[in-house]
């Protein structure tokens, strides 16, 4: 028996529009035990994503809210602390729903083991993890980008964009990351091989971006909407596909917004410019999760793929980095390392 | 050689808003000779469809506007009254796009043989033509309907609408159909066999809608965009497709529509109904033109598809005939008998 105790943030309140600090809660409650068939972990890594604003709402969604008082959802690598499972032995490393709390009590299904050998542990929440796995699938099955044509992505520093173009460069694309700030375009076209970055941050967002698209945009990989998809929709070249898998900029939104109404005009360049948009989750190409990783793990070790991590240090730093993350203060995969 | 004179109605200026008498000029102009390999064909039957609106406009589309002073683009039928064709003999008839006049030359690109005995010649420009392959090609590949699914479309006594409800049909899904009046809605249920139909100009279209699809919408095939997609989009079950083939509600539109701007909570759908949206045009699934017509005519033959149409006596009358249409004026495919 341990006498630690599980520190755990549980959502105090729904935010109405931005979260605050008061939102959330640390508490500590007794660390679970494992029953017949069950593991305890203890959280390593915790990731911190977009999609969790969604949660902390009870709009209607493709998930369930996350309940008041209960731990925020996330992904986490825990590792097996005490074991009544035959399949998983203390010490190793698993992905799991474990939320934002250092312990967790599972019997390991929708788990998968992380071999830390192989690569490190956190990138199992990153560019082998859900985000990477967001990015191959909705560009390959739904974007499909073909040789030459141009892909355009947004928060393109961050786990997913930067992995959108990468592998569309890898398909023969041209891709044009757009991010805020110099420094982060800088890595984009630097170190990642983008062939143009745009930041969003400057002065003429959409003059920018058309100068960076001398022929247009094929494939818009959506995870931003706003100004973004604004200044995108113009530069939209027929049979352009739009995979949606995000909408960051919307998601702290709390009303309608003014006029005028532009679901009439994209609905005119959906119509003319025989547009594709189609949203996703990740979940929907489930079956495509083994090839993906090998195909990804191989890019990584061939050097054709890289990541970046943006890691926090201690559960109790979760809700800043957090907030900070809906504003694109993160540079790279945001994780929290909690002990 | 023909003393004969050739009608035309020509684009006597672009419409502002809906179309009026003055877009349009009868002009009568000499009878063009057909040179070495060409045929003159006599127009018989003349389509009138929703997309010439557009055509009149010079905003950026899929196809270049009609100039001032041109014949209005349109698909006939026509009989070859001579020619210096090998393959096209006096008497045969052929579909052209001759637009809006009385005789065409041409050496035969494009055109189709009809048979007058197979069917009648005038639904080589309906159910057999370019409108029922629309519903067709939109319906099958991209909105897919499933058996115990829902497929509503708009405007569903019109030719598009008509095949896509039956088609909906003969695929095990439910089909609901959004038109005009009460007796387009008889028609509907009691002619064509779909399950339900909706009156647009009824007092209370979403509930009516609702009423109509009790286990959601599935796939909705848009023709007509306003306020039947804003009836729609509530109803829309994860996963839904819209196939977007027309939007003949804004067709007249003249400036940006007032607020509040509906299109962040369209991608918002987008994202958590994982919504599949796209625009077509029926020349994108070309090469299944010919599968279409035998399966389409065995249909007819079966008695599983009927079609109507509404016929207009003569060219000169085209104009007042098109602008019903835009209102919704006829009651089954419209077409002009010219001569």
């Amino acid at each position: 028996m341990t006498t630690a105790m599980n520190r755990r943030i549980v959502l105090a309140s729904r935010p109405h529009g931005e979260p605050r600090p008061e939102n959330f809660r640390l508490e500590e409650v007794p660390v679970p035990q494992p029953g017949p068939g069950q593991v305890l972990l203890r959280t390593r890594w915790l990731s911190l994503d977009p999609y969790m604003r969604g949660r902390m709402s009870d709009a209607k969604s493709y998930a369930a809210p996350v309940e008041i008082g209960a731990p925020i959802t996330a992904e986490t690598v825990g590792e097996v602390v005490a074991s009544n499972h035959p399949d998983y032995a203390v010490g190793e490393m698993l992905t799991a729903f474990a939320g934002w709390q250092d312990y967790f009590v599972t019997d390991g299904k929708g788990s998968r083991k992380v071999d830390p050998a192989a690569a490190p542990p956190s990138t199992a929440l990153g560019v082998l993890g859900m985000p990477g796995m967001t990015a191959y699938t909705g560009l390959l099955n739904i974007g499909r980008p073909k040789f030459g044509e141009t892909v355009v992505v947004a928060a393109a520093a961050g786990p997913v964009g930067s992995l959108v173009g990468q592998i569309a460069k890898i398909h023969g694309a041209r891709a044009v990351g757009i991010a805020g700030g110099p420094e982060k375009c800088r890595y984009l076209t630097e170190e990642l091989g983008f062939d143009a970055a745009v930041d969003h941050r400057g002065p003429d967002l959409p003059g920018a971006l058309a100068a960076a698209c001398p022929k247009g945009i094929d494939v818009y990989f959506e995870n931003v909407g706003g100004a973004v998809f604004a200044a995108v929709m113009p530069l939209l070249n027929p049979f352009a596909r739009i995979p949606v898998c995000g909408l960051v900029s919307a998601y702290n939104a709390t009303e309608v917004p003014a006029g005028p109404d532009r679901l009439p005009g994209l609905m005119r360049a959906v119509l003319t410019n025989r547009l594709h948009i189609q949203g996703f989750i990740v979940w929907d190409f489930a079956e495509q999760a083994e090839t993906f990783r090998k195909e990804v793990a191989g890019w990584i070790q061939d050097g054709r793929v890289r990541y970046r991590e943006d890691v926090v240090e201690g559960l109790e730093n979760a809700p800043e980095a957090f907030m900070g993350l809906l504003k694109g203060r993160n540079f790279g995969k945001l994780v929290v390392r909690v002990s």
